[in-house]
């Protein structure tokens, strides 16, 4: 018996450089091409979520990432114009960030300060919100 | 465009009452037929994961469940034999549990008290012990 259509799955990583900075990509195609996103993308069948999350971003940036901490899953039906996608929120911390490398579907990479004041892809403001508090918790 | 194939969404919910108890249904088709297990099943398109674990708990055990936290992601390929399936597990802490009433894929719904010593669907033991551990951080 197959198994039912269920929303996308997704995976979005938050990384804290040791100066507060984010690690944000330019996206290179739609939606919201050109705009300010999280490093992530879809988890492929066969991979666990942490993993495809560790992928995405050095696809997406060339940062290798590790200790991944559960930030929070995002389903509003509404969150991505293609369709229905849910998304898996890690955070990582990385000290020193390393200089990052805009790959695969990433038109540029790069650690963000002023992240607060950009208008960002999807809901990735509230993610990255959601993970500066789970970050502040500790 | 349509969205890559993905793993299966799914969700499962752990709910204690106050007598320190968990709700399990005996599920009534394979896998696991007979086996005790977690109220879950599969997220459907258009509505939240958080929308989908009440629905789910409604249907298979007739508990209404509210105040959700979120336990974790468990995405080990091999988790399901069906096929590659993620679930996002919830907690909910009911301090009177009511009835169940055994409903859908459910041959029977009740409160145990025994849990650790069950063998149980999936990896559903595991969920069980990571939202304990959950509930004790309060």
């Amino acid at each position: 018996m197959p198994l039912p259509a269920t929303p996308a799955l997704t995976t979005d990583c938050v990384i804290f450089d040791g100066r507060g900075r984010v690690l944000l990509i330019r996206r290179g195609h739609p939606p919201f091409a050109g705009a300010y996103a999280l490093p992530g993308g879809f988890v492929e069948i066969g991979e666990t979520v942490e993993a495809a999350c560790r992928r995405e971003v050095d696809e997406e940036a060339g940062i290798g990432v590790s200790g991944l901490r559960l930030v929070g899953v995002y389903s509003d039906p509404t969150r991505d114009p293609r369709g229905h996608t849910v998304s898996v929120a890690y955070l990582s911390m990385l000290r020193h960030g390393g200089i990052p490398k805009a790959g695969s579907d990433a038109a540029a990479a790069e650690w963000v300060s002023d992240w607060r004041a950009l208008p960002l892809a999807f809901d990735h403001a509230r993610i990255i919100a959601d993970a500066e508090a789970l970050k502040g918790s500790d």
